[in-house]
């Protein structure tokens, strides 16, 4: 177990009232766990404080190059009053891949998972419990460097930052409307669109405001390179049933491995049903719109678990997803996940890790 | 004139010693410009304070989504005591065309432009003059909200730091060693190349290890779509001699268009020399070392102003440029820029703008 240093708040907080709508990373709870790095010396002080503000040089590389790392996971608290997280190791994984793409020293396992438990325990009140809600993890990690060259930075933070929320989308499990962006590239195959970092979601605030000036809540992107095969949503996978078959985006390096992607892929298997990991193009997709085929298209994604897709727009054409409703294997993907992370349902898989 | 509020230092750091080799970006100097922005009051509270750390919330969205921007110039003591910059103007253009990919408020051209001249003078003690040396000016714009959802932020910090500097490679006007990289990208086309954002950097930095583990300086990077035209160096842009004529890439959409790329095309043409912007293969660079042709090679940056190429790798395949020493354009241009950055040289293009 690591050994981390404790300094409980003087002032905690008062909880978020039972009735707040609790909006996406907005409230954060009373301590944060901070782990400093520096090259020669490795990983030193892990530990749990107020929550307080950072305080950098101006010169700290993660102002000025970017290199910075975040991931995201949730706890959740059962009826019996356990708290669980859902697949951390998974999040683990990705860290380490992550931190190599960009250059940052590695973390072990273990002392991931271990920072992570340490302060949900510590702030396990936080956690809200009404449907639908659940405790956001947000592990990050930045460079620190006083210094204006372009390298790797020498020094990091290590910090995970935890906010109670209700749904990501406002709208809940209700259809969204997608739009497929033409114009603007998130990432391509080389560059960084695997890696969890900065880059890939400022590269995306552009079509994202286009999309919403136009009335839509998110922008499905195509591959960087023939501009004509589906990617991601940014923020979520995304998943097409056509013809019967489960289809998503194969990852191809441009693609974040997503964690409930990977879950989804995995029921799927479980309960029989056809599933494809393959290239798909933007016209094989509006041909079986146009044909019927598509009987069903949901994003997957931390925050949202599952986001039915009722609508979906590609430059002049907008199409609806059979009668724009909630599909029905949208709908059991989402009662299944959701009921193992909150302990409803038997956790036949060992994804979940109890928070002790 | 921007009305700037002004704080001095009580305790002015020591000015460093006139033999100090000055390594880039590793000391600031006494003052910084900081001004806020918030979402329906605009830019507030132009002011300069004495160098001090930024104080954010962990939450701020610059250290989740890369939301930052930055700029680079320098400040030149001529030898009549003369404070010259060299064309901020369009460093101002650079960064309204960086905010609007990046979804940022504007800066208008007379604030980003006084604030650089107020701060320069507060600190022009600062100003090195051995040769070489400069005054290397870094304004950065960083996304504030404390808020975890991916969208623009509604507020910012813009700050300018400054960093008495020596020549940016130690070299100096020594030929430097590129790899050309063929496995990771920078950026493509309708990604965030020709912006001066912190991804291009992040993305820059595998490939630059390698390189530098191969015991090359730099890394020419090829384009992220069909990976075989020439595209810049990162901290750099990229020209080459061929028969005579003066080449570089043509801004596509992933390169930045630098400000020292744009002065020497505009002294090329103004010396008569044919020169042309236009899509280059490594192929035809290869082509051309090959059969002697390749006269001259060498970057243009910022930092740096002029730095020739000796000697470039391209998977297994090493070449020498010509003698690998400095080409007679390479040192006409570099004389010419720094000529006219240090008023040794008349400014009949205008290019400097005195800070008085």
């Amino acid at each position: 177990m690591l050994d981390i240093r404790i300094e409980k708040t003087q002032n905690p907080k008062t909880l978020p009232e039972k009735d707040n709508p609790l909006v996406f990373g907005t409230i954060f709870t009373d301590h944060m766990f901070i782990m400093n790095y520096e090259l020669g010396k490795g990983w030193f002080d892990p530990r749990i404080v107020p929550y307080q503000p950072i305080v950098l040089q101006p010169s700290a590389m993660v102002f000025h190059y970017g290199q910075e790392m975040f991931e995201g996971l949730k706890a959740y608290k059962t009826e019996d009053g356990r708290t669980l997280l859902f697949r951390p190791n998974k999040n683990w994984e990705r860290v380490i891949n992550t931190n190599r793409r960009i250059c940052m020293p590695e973390i072990e396992e273990d002392v991931f998972v271990d920072a992570i438990k340490a302060l949900v325990k510590i702030d396990e009140a936080w956690i809200p419990t009404k449907p639908g809600t659940s405790l956001y993890i947000r592990p990050f990690i930045i460079a620190t460097d006083p210094f204006l060259g372009v390298r790797p930075s020498n020094t990091y933070q290590f910090i995970v930052i935890l906010c109670p929320v209700g749904a990501y989308y406002p709208e809940g499990l209700n259809p969204v409307k997608i739009w497929i962006e033409d114009e603007y590239v998130r990432a391509v195959k080389g560059g960084l669109g695997e890696a969890k970092t900065g880059a890939n979601y400022c590269a995306s605030l552009k079509a994202q405001v286009k999309a919403h000036d136009e009335g839509y809540s998110q922008v499905l992107w195509l591959d960087g390179v023939e501009r004509k095969y589906i990617e991601e949503v940014g923020a979520m996978n995304i998943f097409f049933k056509i013809n019967g078959t489960i289809v998503t985006p194969v990852l191809n390096g441009s693609i974040l491995p997503g964690i409930t992607r990977k879950s989804v892929i995995e029921l799927c298997e479980l309960w029989g049903l056809p599933v494809e990991e393959r290239k798909i193009s933007v016209d094989e997709l509006l041909d079986a719109a146009k044909s019927g085929a598509l009987e069903e298209v949901f994003g997957t994604g931390t925050a949202a678990v599952i986001s039915p897709v009722g609508h979906l727009r590609f430059e002049d054409t907008v199409f609806q997803v059979k009668d724009g409703g909630i599909g029905q294997i949208s709908q059991k993907l989402y009662d299944t996940i959701t009921g193992i992370q909150l302990g409803k349902l038997e956790d036949t898989l060992n994804w979940t890790v109890e928070v002790k």
